[in-house]
């Protein structure tokens, strides 16, 4: 059946009946807003937008995919502050054929997502539109830790890594280019696995600058450089290229490096430490905070794509 | 100069430069996600969407109207829980080729309906896409106060209303019939005048329920009841028929009451009360809490399109 023929508040019965209470949720789905608790006193929020097309494809990846991804986009932004994720809302618009399975199967992944972080969907809204767009914003709580800007990287700082980067990119260049596999670089597209915890963990050894890696890690520690008016500058061997990427690359005519310097979506984290911090092994060094401008690797300024402007 | 020329980055920079910081805004935008604050460790949530074509035309509304219409779909729903807004975070989807100059009014008109409630915008995302889309969520604060809920209403309550309805619904109507004027009615659809104090003002008077009427007083009215399981009786004579309302109704050859008793988007709250709160001049008794089920007006079924389903 089509959301035309289930209808507005139709679907919404469906969709809030799959939809679990998460601890921080006083007052869910169903009522003109949404209670959460903010137990210091302060919320974190960040939206982030999917568009079909732009975005993602219902031919690549599935409606639970997409799902886990809108989820992920924005539970990262919030894990990126240092806080943890307690809720998010979800604007959904669809074309008025869209199959309703499809868009309850979105609504299982949006909360089998947050629920891997004990958040859940307390909210959102629903409408008709050409085209499928899945608007997200996450709340969090800080739980009394300062949050973890872009702005205060140092000179001297470590930078270091949690998570993957590249093994997104490289799934959607395959699946643009026709292929299914490798499993390993098309699932890592499909649903990243996002680092969350290691988000609040920077934040506790004190962090001097976080950013959830969405555009490319080179863009994003631009980012950090210009907000903390420094240099950095990364070490190419920081970086392995795994098997399967190496395999892919050379299968595809790619340098595996622009995916792991520019590709975002693996929603990785960057984070710069004082040199004084004992890195656990989720944080892995990967360069330098430098007096200077930019972001260099080895020293050099990194040729080739450097990142995402969504307009173009 | 298009979207596209000025860029992602370009026109996030042109639209945060036009945003006021409000006193809740801890870290504004140009971050992971923003810092809002909670202070009584609560936070009221909601979000709803705008589609060009289906909620809004560019030929009929101003970017800066099309802001302030957002932004008061949104606010509207916090204060009918009894909260104060804080904040906005708003997704703007928008063709390439739109002019950068319609997203910064827009941007103009959203900050502008948020300060008339001392909330700010305090982040976003922007992507491409074929369609104008705007989602925005709107955080507040209870005071304290318990959120005033759907499903309180009890039998013997009265239900009184605070702000005007049929005034956008017939400005939609005559904008849809090509006419510019009677300029009230226009105006009142491009620019909703919500009456925001009137929220918090129920919450403390001890409303036992309340809502933003957005999709028709009778359906909305309808929601009440439904999440309260009791029946609501409107006297039709607790409406009066605007002069200006009137002379258009007659000249389009509509029944008024069509637009007052089932026309959304001008975001009055409904409320229902004990019958021993003395209402102030802001609260308008419309009708009463009765036991059974669904709405009737002067006691008969209203017969009539009685709301708005956003799929058909």
């Amino acid at each position: 059946m089509s959301v035309a023929e289930v209808g507005e508040f139709g679907l919404i019965e469906r969709v809030t009946a799959r939809l679990a209470h998460g601890p921080a949720t006083l007052l869910g789905p169903g009522d003109d807003a949404a209670v959460i608790a903010a137990p210091d006193a302060r919320v974190t929020a960040s939206t982030d937008v999917l568009v079909e097309g732009r975005h993602f494809r219902r031919d690549w990846s599935s409606a639970r995919d997409v799902g886990h991804r809108a989820a992920a986009a924005n539970l990262a932004d919030i894990v990126a502050m240092g806080a943890s994720p307690t809720a998010l809302l979800v604007a959904l618009c669809m074309p008025a054929d869209l199959e309703s399975r499809w868009a309850e199967e979105l609504a299982d992944g949006l909360a089998a997502e947050a629920a891997t972080v004990g958040a859940s969907v307390v909210g959102g809204d629903m409408s008709a539109s050409p085209t499928l767009t899945i608007a997200v914003t996450a709340l969090g709580d800080l739980g009394g830790r300062a949050p973890v800007v872009r702005s205060g990287a140092r000179a001297g700082d470590v930078v270091a890594l949690a998570g993957r980067t590249g093994h997104a990119a490289a799934g959607l260049t395959v699946l643009s280019r026709g292929f299914r596999t490798p499993r390993l670089l098309v699932e890592a597209y499909r649903r990243p696995e996002v680092p969350y915890p290691a988000g609040p963990e920077a934040a506790r050894l004190g962090a001097t600058s976080m950013i959830d890696v969405s555009d490319g890690l080179l863009a994003d520690l631009g980012h950090v450089a210009k907000a903390s008016g420094v240099g950095i500058d990364l070490r190419r061997d920081a970086f392995d290229v795994p098997r399967q990427m190496g395999d892919a690359a050379q299968a595809l005519g790619v340098d595996p490096y622009s995916w792991i310097l520019a590709g975002g979506d693996d929603h990785a984290l960057a984070a710069t430490f004082p040199q004084s911090v004992v890195l656990p092994p989720t944080w892995r060094p990967v360069g330098r905070v430098v007096a200077g401008l930019g972001v260099t690797v080895d020293g050099q300024p990194y040729v080739g794509p450097a990142g995402w402007d969504h307009f173009r």
